[in-house]
């Protein structure tokens, strides 16, 4: 269903062309011819019609659909929340879900160090990169399997669920093997050929918001992994690249309700890289769950000022700690829970 | 103080007349002449050394200041916060204050209906809109003068101080005759003249942040009325440009722990603004609270699908003091407290 | 005329809410009731009826302009292209115009060097600033009256017209009285008592794009001016802000071309702040003139590292004179012409 | 090479832990104690110590790197321009080369009937997509090796080779068995295995801009390449994304001067993409060439209302034709030439 609203010089030949179109497509018209311009209406529940397959037709101005393009995602295809179990707890109901760990696994030491601390400070899930997505080809890129292997002995001490990055399509079946939840990078958010592995895989999925990603281009990459009837994503906010510079994105929390207000999926927060500077996720974290997020994830490190990357913005174990506690108190104020 | 980074080509001429002209501008320089990169330093506590003037000069690649361009704005001149009244209350302290009130003054029983609506709903402010700045010259300018007047009745019925817009310097001493905080525009975070003509003033200054602002900037602008010795000047963040475009703006919510860090000013949001749409003004207030903002101003509206400008963002008192209660709650949760 | 696509859920009682409202304010209905959604097509030629005031109506999820909101500035209002006088030369026509001289006016002997120096070069017009606007309090703010009384000696001298900015509407009358084109600078775009005091004027003015102004929105700041019967409006594109920040200002030369299409205004490109780098400023000005720019305002200094502002991007008069016979080739190559 | 700036607060002991760290790296230190801030200067050549590890240090306000992050790609790495054979002509010398074809190869005879079309109108490689990126997963995803096929019949009838986007690390071999040039789609920039395999591949590859990567960040992808010793890389800007909502992308025609400036290797422009819109792609391509493009890739389809994607920013035949004349002249004006 889509509105076209002709130029005002457009031609009778140049409006039947755009009514004969639709007409052979199988959609009804619904004519409306004004004096100042001449607007056509695409009526049919065909939701694949190229908007600019008739945006290009001569004497056309604009075409204005009418229908979100994503459809599996939206509330209107599914108006209940989606709610599914991430280890002992669910994900999408009135628990909060904290997940946190450090950006990178860099031994196994660190990493069940690691564990323990965000275990003991209140986490449900542990994060850890083994595969590092970076700016340059010559700094760390994660451990690889080495890395998948201690997040799957810390998870054995802890019984902590584990997130973790795939990049690329070809070892979506090795990070299922360890992981409990596939992460989607901001960077990869519109790799398709990735996000058809992770929906095929029917494994939990985050899919982070890439840094200049619409709403709707989120939900419709959602849509992908939807599209193989992998049901458990979670979208991820993770902060946008604005004209400010002083943080490192700037977090979009508006995105959170507006989110949870188009789709009937959870909606994790990413603090840290939301802000970039350890002062800020706090705040930031607190925010998020007082605009109805359903979770948060955060980065963590025992000794951040030793971390291979981005320690800049990740808090020390204590630090989490409070911030868990905080959270606690900010979840009571919204009508939710932080599980012990 | 700022460090300049002479280009890998630069000679020995070149670094010698940027040490030169240092020098005759009284600073005291330090060199560090390495094999890929010769570093001056440039040190010396004037902050009226223009950054530019050095970065012109030949074999210069880039010059990076060392110290802020803001100083009365500054926590580093004035660590403690700032905190003054506003009626009778006081805001950049413990209590978190709530301006709400129609986006323009309509009416006399519009603006009085409303004052009244939102006393008893919790508001400690009036906001009400007398002169509006309208993208388009066709629509509504405002009442003018007799917004003033209706605002001011307002306030003598009700005992809420006004807070209303001024947005050329010749009508700053009308508009103090009626308001007790004057606000400036986003459109107008740079219109100088305004801000010393409100700097001098001596009237409590709500500055709004441009829409494309950087926090820097705005800090900047917030310096200009302070150089006036008017100290009561609040920051409000509104919401900037971005490309997201569902939302009316992104609301920039690290923006207000970052303003906080820097500045000793009281942060006001401005939920209403920041997201557009009534639906979302709710989530951005209570997040605004959770990450340490000082007070909100809201916009309300007995009727919103009459109101002459921005009814689109304006929540109904009802709703409105469901949102009173629900930051109460947020408020107790981050240690802050709304007066009754 | 504007379209009102209505929520899925909306009843009966709030179509016809709809429909009653538009009706009564005198605009004529067309209606289209689908399985999916009802459309309301809104249909008169009055532009003042308010996009909002329906868009908040319970049940509208969405409306949709059909016109655009500016009028005497559109291209539908008058198809042939603006031209009209500066000196001997004409803006809007076949020639190219170009402006140049210093960012500020700092002396005497300064501003005539650099008149005559661009004169020589090719430039049509003088520029200088003597009122300037800077984000910091304490940076040099400009000569003031002094510098402008300079400017005409450079014009008496030259012969060349003079072009300043004026930042407030109490001092139009005095600029008015020296300068021969008024500028709005970018922070000013949308500051409205100063476009209605420059509209009063009935100087020819060229109007500043805010760095993050729709093209949209700069049209209807011409529209404040032109509601005065002031038809010689020249707008500027000088560069938006983004996230990127190698370059001061992303310099959107797209605008150029949209703008010429919409408007039938002379479009004139500011490539020194559209860069912030003197290496950019020359194939930037190449770019523009390419894409069909009517003209370019240009910063020349002649010691550039000895500028009070805006040095970085100032072009030696030597270099300018290259850039002038540049362009010379570049017009001719898109049946321009510079005149002599 | 880089500078630490401390805290105005840094004790001593946060001090000596910074000088401690980078000298146990191999590092030489260069220290400025000022009264208001300590600086310290920490010098090498090793490009590898993360900024990073540095500024979340104790008592570390800011760390500026004095060097760009990426090498091979730079221009200090390699002062001269880079060229190689495409065909018969050279890339990033004198000449300026010009890609065109379809968004996507949509059957045998579409595609043969638009290369012959451009090879007629002067272009020098055809361009045309097999695997198309969609953000719907339910729009056409391209013919895949079909129309590998068809693009190499093309190339056998026109002798123009061919350029096509390779989507996935898995599909490169064969991509590579047809195409004379991979490309690198927008969305996959900083897609690491992706860009990793088509490094090995050595195939010359056109790296489009993501639409929102800093300049550093694009060319940090040229550099993933470059490490496999594949020199073929050609940079694409074609439009980042930006406030402004007219046309689809806002072409940062300053990124190829900046480009060109920083590095060695060849830029191409795409204004199809950068504009959007078909009216547009004329005005932006001759500003390219004009800012110094060394080449253009630009969509033709027989008939644009016709076409299965991107059909919008589409030339036909013979306005592309038209197009190629123009260029011609802008060339020559900018001592450039398009070959016969």
């Amino acid at each position: 269903m889509m509105i076209v609203i002709m130029d005002a010089q457009a031609t009778m030949k140049e409006k039947s062309a755009v009514i004969a179109r639709a007409e052979s497509l199988g959609f009804k018209i619904h004519l409306s011819d004004g004096k100042e311009r001449t607007i056509i209406g695409i009526i049919g529940d065909k939701r694949d019609l190229d908007k600019e397959q008739i945006e290009r037709m001569p004497g056309v101005e604009r075409v204005v659909p009418v229908l979100k393009p994503f459809k599996v995602a939206s509330r209107e295809f599914k108006p209940e929340d989606t709610a599914f179990s991430i280890g002992e707890h669910t994900v999408g109901g009135k628990d909060l879900i904290i997940m946190a760990g450090p950006c990178s696994v860099e031994s196994r030491s660190q990493i069940i160090e690691t564990a323990h601390a965000v275990k003991e400070a209140g986490a449900h899930v542990l994060r850890g990169g083994a595969f590092k997505p970076r700016s340059s080809p010559y700094a760390f890129q994660g451990m690889g399997e080495e890395g998948l292997k201690y997040l799957a002995e810390a998870r054995e001490e802890t019984g902590l669920p584990i997130i973790t990055e795939v990049m690329e399509p070809a070892l979506v079946p090795l990070v299922c093997d360890y992981a409990d939840i596939l992460q989607i990078g901001a960077r990869n958010m519109q790799n398709y050929a990735l996000l058809h592995a992770v929906g095929k895989s029917q494994h939990p999925v985050l899919l982070k918001r890439g840094m200049s990603s619409f709403i709707e281009e989120w939900l419709m990459c959602a849509e992908y992994i939807l599209s193989h009837g992998n049901t458990r994503v979670m979208l991820c906010e993770r902060g946008i690249r604005t004209f400010e510079k002083y943080t490192r994105n700037t977090f979009d929390i508006n995105a959170i309700a507006v989110a949870k207000h188009m789709s009937h999926l959870p909606v994790i927060a990413d603090p840290s890289h939301a802000t970039g500077k350890w002062e800020y996720v706090a705040p930031a974290a607190k925010a998020a769950v007082a605009a109805g997020a359903d979770g948060i994830i955060v980065e963590v490190h025992p000794r951040p000022d030793e971390a291979l990357s981005d320690g800049l913005q990740s808090l020390k174990p204590e630090k989490f700690a409070k911030l868990v506690e905080d959270l606690k108190r900010i979840a009571t104020a919204v009508d939710r829970h932080v599980p012990e």
